[in-house]
């Protein structure tokens, strides 16, 4: 099975502390590596989790606060040094285009390799990249400007060939495609050996939900339904419920209440408030609802499964 | 005497590596800090000095390279948070403003104080601030873009009152701080004791010269003559020099070379290149020509004196 984790690095809130950095994310699927948020420092914290930036095509931007994308200047200009040139791709609220092109085409002028930012509609959810294996959603979130989380899908894959059945039968290796695809098989004595008595199921599609910063949605349960791993945000502990819905962010509570109604099979909470000192009050709420919780650090890596 | 020292908050070069930050200090003065450059995670590294945001009100950047300067928008957007008021000065070359103010307008609206950015002329030493203590000038470099380093200096300051003399003499304190400024004193006798004869000398001034990023300018240890403090760039070891003189960096040799003609007390090196695993080698080369040199890390704090 192909690898399929989950890379924080990093999962503080807005004032940085010496204890978390800003929001930053890599999801590795195979030998491919996807961004999500780019808060100051990413490009370091990439560097401490020894993921490469050969491997770094695409980088989601959830909303324009600086917190979530201040690191994209560095990561960029960091890119060019290192004379890059695949196209890099940043997927991001519409506003971000007119923001970042005068940075670039100031500070990396001359870069070896071009920057697409491709705008999407944060009100709706919608594909925003593909390939053979995986495509990656926007969730519409609420919060104090345009803000979008981020569902990460594997397609569903072809059946495994059972051996024994292949040599039992002597079918050539020329066929093996076909049945992979659907076909069943006929014996030199006309007898037709169904499909699935050819192979076994291929593993279940695996998902992984990004939701951070937003109020609590319970009406994202729906689209989450069965998700594999989900990261949502627990800026604050149920006490502080007001102060959550005032600044549209989520309790670890909601979090993983949204958690346990989605039926997520792991909740990694994280955007922690700097008024903690730890994390343990955030972690003991939230697994009192939903004992499957981890807490983000920066360098976990959680696999998807 | 008041505190004056120099803090390392980072002194990689362009790519920023597990063991060294971008560019970025703090000078400090009495209760007032200084920043000078402002690399990507510079807030986060002045919160690892102790340093207070409280206390910092004037940033000077070198030049517009992204190393120097992508640390700006994550720092004044905590301040912002902070709910700092006072007014934030930043002193650059003038191509700042435009790059910078679309993106302060945008994230930092609301904020509740004042960035004012003031241009300096990269072609020629002036005073970029002042106060009743110190001041700051540019100091013309050579690099690939306009750039500029800094010296701080401060201002003689008045003399020492001996107390022994005031208290045989019976001098009232109302006229201490005309003896302080120059007077001398008229006994009820009609003695005159000269100032001289009343008072200690003031420490000398100090001062702090930072270069970076250039190439080897020796012209420069005209103006920089008898400084207490000398951080210059080392990019490279001697044996790099053709590839210094390319890319108008300097070398470890270079930057001794200039401390021993200044006549500088003490000489800092740093903006390592990413191809060192340590800085043993710059470290030696350096002492060799000038052996009152310092390698920069990341949380050094030198006394200027």
């Amino acid at each position: 099975m192909e690898r399929f984790e989950l890379h924080i690095l990093g999962c503080g809130s807005a004032l940085p502390t010496m204890r978390h950095n800003p929001t930053a994310q890599v999801v590795a699927r195979g030998d491919k590596l996807f961004m999500v948020d780019c808060g100051e420092g990413s490009q370091l914290q990439m560097r401490r989790s020894r993921l490469s930036f050969a491997r770094l095509h695409h980088v989601f931007i959830s909303h324009l606060h600086g917190d979530h994308c201040f690191g994209l200047m560095g990561l960029i200009s960091t890119l060019s040094l290192l004379g890059r040139t695949g196209t890099f791709h940043i997927h991001a609220p519409a506003e971000l285009e007119g923001l970042l092109r005068p940075w670039l085409n100031f500070f990396c002028k001359g870069a070896s390799f071009q920057v697409e930012i491709h705008a999407f509609d944060t009100r709706r959810s919608s594909v925003v990249y593909e390939d053979r294996t995986m495509s990656v959603a926007t969730i519409p979130l609420r919060h104090r400007m345009p803000c979008c989380g981020f569902l990460f899908r594997e397609k569903p894959g072809l059946p495994h060939i059972r051996r024994d059945m292949v040599d039992y039968l002597g079918i050539p290796n020329y066929a093996l495609r076909g049945i992979k695809e659907g076909n069943g098989w006929t014996t030199a004595e006309g007898q037709v050996i169904p499909h699935e008595r050819l192979v076994t199921p291929a593993a279940p599609p695996r998902s992984y939900a990004y939701c951070s910063d937003t109020a609590y949605l319970p009406g994202n349960a729906v689209l989450l339904e069965g998700v594999n791993l989900l990261f949502h945000e627990a800026t604050f502990q149920q006490s502080e419920a007001a102060r959550a819905e005032e600044t549209l962010h989520s309790t670890a509570a909601q979090a993983a209440t949204l958690a346990r109604n989605c039926h997520a099979k792991k909740l990694v909470i994280g955007h922690y408030s700097a008024r903690y000192d730890d994390e343990k009050g955030l972690l003991e709420e939230a697994r009192a609802i939903f004992p499957e919780t981890v807490p983000a650090y920066e360098g976990l890596c959680v696999p998807i499964e």
